[in-house]
């Protein structure tokens, strides 16, 4: 099933269910208000929204409405917890770390961005830089879980767009509020594109309406999600509602007359730079600038956008 | 005010008002039934509380009870954000940083253990240590905040446990579950104690029932909680619930004799054995094991425990 998170002035929004072609949407009212408490108690609430869901696929809902994707917060607006992992080796290799081992770190997550909810930075000069991720919603997960029974805790899809301020060198600092596709998915949803914790669908990166980045974020996963959700449940449970984010979808590059080539372009500016600094041994696109828009999408093998699409644009502080 | 989180078989547990001298408690019902209700609209519900604190204290609320600390979940049982700053130089200078310069960082919120919950470990051997820390809780915190403005943004005031796994080099899991005091307690009921950001109290620390640690919270606090507070608001706003901890309660060592020497004792392992090295030349003091206790508590000019006591014991996985 598909679900979303409608604006209605609190922190928390309303829960909605989403019909598979995103065109309509209907109240969970009843079921759940707020989507942590569908997490929360999953296995009783799931079945309920999943009737909803069939019977809104079916045009069948008494209260359906268009969806508008400008009304939706991010699926989990404000969550308990947020990890990003080093998914992608060819990522971490292009921007010149030695070590394709995973990293995982603990990332801001009281307040998570709706898809069509501005970026407010004080300063377009500290590097402001988009990333398409993928990112998990997961229920509880207890210590010491295996990969696979990691990945049996993974309850929803989204994409995600991880905001980088790449000339601020503190921690905390250089990660503003990351945002979130209108609607996050169950793994039944993806069907084939959803294997082993890696999701097999290219990732459209699009920046000022220019198509940048159609990387696919499966084929070059290094670590798969069950393996990132293991990973930071190690030596503690992690409780329902953790997101979990890949880390910039990266495809790797491959050799051309001596020279490494990357064809599938690029899911984040850093990425670009890195690729000029490369190919031509100096850097010459700019991060983004004020007025700057990102627009990040993903369609499955009918041509239909799955998650719905992140757009964006970078807005000045008190503007 | 003081306030606590009781048990009640949920993820949030149920808020109670406490009594200044911690003998006795009351159900916020009718009020807030969570922490984060009232963290949510503190401005409508703080009054109502406070008006109960005073009922209590007067002897005069009707269905008052004994505290149990037993019975406490962490003040917030689960916040949307915990950041950890170094706001003790001397700590950092004694392991060895050469910056005292303040960094922070994100932390684990999805699950924050009570006063008197295990500490859960599948290994002892993992370099298992305890931190005595001052913690705070805020209210929403606009970007690019002042130290001053967000020192407004301050709602509650807590002791807290940050276990750190030593032997575990990466991150997320080297920081298992937080612990906290009983009660969480407002900046009025310091007094003189809370001044600009700093907490002048001695923070008590016994491990395995033995006086390790008597540090003063204020003294060498290079970084009040404003700052910390400001420089995680630089780039983005801070929301309501945010868990702000001090990094581990030190004072700076002093001279005697052309050695230096710790006067105050310790608040985290660590510390003891930089000192054994620096003092000895060789580390004796092992870090804890199954079965260890660790007992944090801060009593005030009165003599009277001002947040109740954190009492530990560290505790095998599936024992």
């Amino acid at each position: 099933m598909k679900l979303a998170t409608y604006k209605d002035g609190t922190r928390d929004g309303q829960l909605v269910v989403v019909s598979r072609d995103l065109s309509t949407a209907h109240y969970a009212t009843g079921i759940a208000t707020r989507m942590q408490q569908a997490l929360d108690d999953w296995g009783f609430i799931a079945p309920q929204l999943q009737d909803l869901y069939e019977t809104l696929n079916n045009g069948k809902a008494r209260h359906a409405f268009p969806l508008d994707p400008a009304l939706c917060m991010a699926p989990l607006p404000r969550a308990y917890q947020r990890l990003t992992g080093t998914a992608y080796a060819s990522h971490a290799t292009l921007l010149g770390g030695e070590d394709a081992d995973l990293v995982v770190h603990q990332a801001a997550s009281d307040q998570l961005l709706g898809a069509q909810d501005h970026v407010l930075c004080a300063n377009e000069n500290l590097g402001v830089d988009f990333s398409a991720e993928i990112a998990v919603i997961t229920g509880d997960v207890p210590m010491g879980a295996s990969a696979d029974d990691a990945l049996e805790g993974i309850r929803l899809v989204m994409l995600s767009n991880s905001i980088t301020l790449r000339n601020v060198a503190h921690p905390v600092q250089n990660q503003p509020a990351a945002s979130f596709s209108p609607v996050a998915v169950t793994l039944d949803e993806l069907g084939d594109a959803w294997d082993n914790g890696c999701l097999h669908i290219a990732v459209q990166v699009a920046w000022n309406g220019r198509k940048v980045g159609m990387c696919d974020a499966g084929t070059d996963m290094t670590h798969h999600f069950g393996q990132i959700v293991a990973h930071a449940s190690k030596t503690r449970a992690l409780r329902a509602g953790t997101v979990v984010s890949s880390g910039t979808v990266s495809n790797a590059g491959f050799e051309k007359n001596g020279k490494t080539e990357w064809p599938k372009g690029y899911s984040c500016i850093a990425e670009k730079r890195a690729m000029e600094t490369a190919l031509d041994g100096k850097v010459t696109t700019e991060f983004m600038k004020f007025a700057d828009t990102v627009r990040i999408e993903a369609k499955g093998k009918d041509g239909q956008s799955v998650f719905g699409a992140i757009e964006q644009e970078l807005v000045p502080l008190n503007a």
